[in-house]
């Protein structure tokens, strides 16, 4: 019992048996006036696929497939769709659901809707179906979310965008991004590089710091204007208060040199963590915060405008994800999520294949 | 070897004897061209001064004298002093010194100049004297760091505005505070009660956010629209998300339900701290931040620019200080700084009576 009645996924049992993945069919949330069906043509790993099968965040309602950096084509819409059409590339990221009638959804900050709904692992309020994600053949989602995709961008530069891309952008632009400001990305990984290629496209003096040198090579290739290393001794010395906004994709804190980091920020200059680190957190004095007044911070994904604005920007300044293609099967999607709990990607993985996979 | 070779204070020996004050001659700076020499009448205590003396902020030069909401009359001024004339009734807050010539300093930032001075218990960069706060005869300052009191508001209910007024103040300017938001001030102090009055004052929708509803009735009194008391039951109900801005005067961190105050902020809302507790900090996880990508962080004293606008704001809108005046001596300061230790005040003290105790 295929598309449309039902898709079919790689699902995965629970946290013990995390990178076991079973092809299974499943049951979509019913079709709705406003959904658009998709055939998922390339779907990005992000570290939260990791985090949410593995246990690292808590309980979750299993069997189930995780994704939720697609891209893909769109099948048939309902009734009352007008963003999307049938036929067009379109793509699909971390949110599936916000409320778009409360204050936030009104105020461009549908992300923040008290109602908010993950592209997987999410429970629909009507059926009690979760939610599931891109490693499938389909994926049925509210036309809000669901974004097409410009012309001149790949779909596996697009996909990883969607969520990756997304996280790091829309920081960037609520914190004032651009000419004139210095602009610092602690850890270059998936979200890391992206923030990077976005902060000088957005005409940010842009400097990536790390831990050691080992990807600075990289780092200047994708156009950063200065690495910094924090296991050089005074890694900080000149560039105390010269930052306007550190955006932070590290995705863990362990060992962290947290007021360091912050005696880089100017006054009143942002630090923000995009990063959900596993463990229970970093202990903060006002005394930390206080000889700048900075401040610290987090970002939830982004618009559906800024999603828009991103994606037409990746395609104008053509900018391309780091990106390695793996055609979607059991034991790849096994290798290529355990290579990314251990940071073995440069910078992101993209599942590709799914009609041979799903259609042969 | 009186004023104006010598000043008279009342001076603490160490942290084991913090409430033994002993009434000293002492050195100041040498007097420079840009010095303005204050006759002092009336002080205000704050609670730095007992963290400061008492040990909790750590080791200090001693013998010391504290004070740092001074209030009295231009004596003398330097050569090449522009602001202030003698006679002049001016006051001093708790910073005395920025290099007024950095990013800072020329960005209405001086009070994060990275060469900042404190009224007490610095170290003079050329002659290693250390400065002396209020609890004293005189005090010789920069003349950016002395600011004439206008005419319609008493020595009494300026002098805590200098530091305890312009904490509270200097946030709430930063970030917005006036018409259109709502505002929330964590602890109803003398920080506190300032933040509550100046809110007010803004325009802004102001509640006051407390433990219990002991301090309800005053709350009132001083404006508030509204009180919230975090020992009751749901008591963040109705407010999740509600809230622009809240200034955090709590001087103790202990037991402290952060992340249900900062549920309470809109989307990038900010909660500004501005007490120093003496603990180790509190954790702090990106997970008690997304839901609405809110903000955490500090505020330092406030701008010369921001105390003239304060004490005019003050004086045009009639806000008083809850004030308890003290006559100054060594017996009253311990026992004021004792009550001020155990929160046994509403909502500031004052000493007065220097004219009798220094000039009799």
């Amino acid at each position: 019992m295929p598309y449309p009645e039902q898709f079919t996924g790689f699902q995965v049992n629970g946290p013990d048996t995390w990178l076991d993945f079973h092809k299974n069919e499943f049951q979509a949330k019913p079709f709705g006036d406003y959904d658009v069906d998709i055939k998922i043509e390339a779907c990005g790993l992000c570290s939260s696929d990791v985090h949410t099968i593995s246990g690292g965040w808590g309980s979750q309602h299993y069997p189930l497939t995780v994704g939720h950096e697609i891209v893909g084509t769109a099948l048939r819409v309902g009734p009352k769709v007008t963003l999307i059409k049938p036929g067009q590339r379109v793509g699909v990221g971390a949110q599936s659901y916000s409320c778009l009638d409360c204050r936030q959804c009104n105020s461009d900050n549908e992300t923040y809707c008290r109602k908010q709904l993950d592209t997987y692992g999410a429970k629909w309020p009507d059926t009690g179906i979760i939610s599931q994600g891109g490693y499938s053949s389909h994926v049925r989602t509210h036309e809000h979310w669901v974004f097409p995709i410009p012309d001149g961008l790949p779909s596996t530069c697009a996909a990883p965008m969607l969520c990756a891309g997304l996280t790091a952008y829309s920081p960037l632009i609520r914190n004032g991004c651009g000419p004139g400001k210095k602009v610092g990305i602690v850890g270059l990984g998936g979200i890391g590089h992206f923030g990077l290629m976005f902060a000088k496209a957005l005409g940010a003096e842009t400097w990536v710091i790390s831990r050691s040198h080992s990807k600075e090579a990289d780092a200047k290739k994708m156009g950063a204007d200065g690495f910094l290393a924090t296991q050089d001794e005074d890694w900080t010395e000149g560039h105390a208060m010269t930052f306007d906004l550190i955006v932070n994709s590290a995705n863990s804190d362990e060992g962290f040199p947290l007021s360091e980091y912050l005696s880089l920020l100017d006054v009143h200059g942002k630090w923000v963590s995009v990063g959900l680190p596993e463990g229970d957190g970093l202990k903060i004095r006002n005394q930390d915060l206080i000889a700048n007044g900075c401040f610290i911070g987090s970002s939830h994904l982004g618009s559906r405008k800024e999603v828009l604005a991103m994606l037409q920007l990746a395609a104008d300044k053509g900018i391309m994800t780091w990106v390695e293609e793996v055609p979607i099967n059991a034991q790849n999607l096994a290798k290529s999520l355990e290579r990314l709990h251990k940071g073995d990607i440069r910078y992101r993985f993209c599942m590709v294949g799914y009609d041979k996979e799903f259609n042969a």
